[in-house]
């Protein structure tokens, strides 16, 4: 198998990208269900102001969230999984010292 | 008829907040329906962003645009039928020259 990073095959790579990929789509696709819910029951604008804070308290911990950097990737992966935006099987095919690192920063 | 401020009448006044509260729920509902709009037709992240920064531009707006404090009404007003928020004809009761200098900043 070829090694393109030192810590990372190209299988482990490939498997990194599509469950971050998948775990992003889950947030954005929550996001936009709870966007579509809160505007639904708008009924004043003190629910515009909260629909406000709620975007820039998202737009915050997404921007901050999703860094495509692999020697980044396990503290990202980590945090997706305490979140419940990934699910640890979703990282099957990683060798188990990452899984290993993932699963007890995700419970620090 | 009872003068409670210099400049202002009690009619006046009464005619003051009764316009600023007709502009305020005016430019409040526009704003409900532009949400609602942009949020029927969500279709990706950036969509949400979007929404976002509209929402940060809207609030500044709203927040330093509506206040109501008689000796400033006067720039507020001018600045409400300057945006076609407040149409002049519902000041109508003002005097003269309230009226007049409502007009001219309007225009400027």
């Amino acid at each position: 198998m070829q090694v393109i990073n030192p810590e990372w095959t190209t299988t482990e790579e490939a498997i990194a990208k599509k469950a971050f990929d998948i775990a992003y789509k889950r947030e954005i696709d929550s996001l936009m269900d709870s966007v579509r819910s809160k505007v639904n029951s708008l009924a004043e604008i003190d629910d515009i102001w909260d629909l406000h804070d709620f975007l820039s308290v998202k737009r915050h911990e997404i921007d901050g969230r999703y860094d495509y950097r692999l020697p980044m990737i396990i503290f990202v992966f980590a945090g997706l999984v305490k979140d419940g935006w990934l699910n640890i099987t979703e990282l099957e095919g990683l060798n188990a010292n990452k899984i290993a690192k993932i699963v007890a920063l995700a419970h620090m």
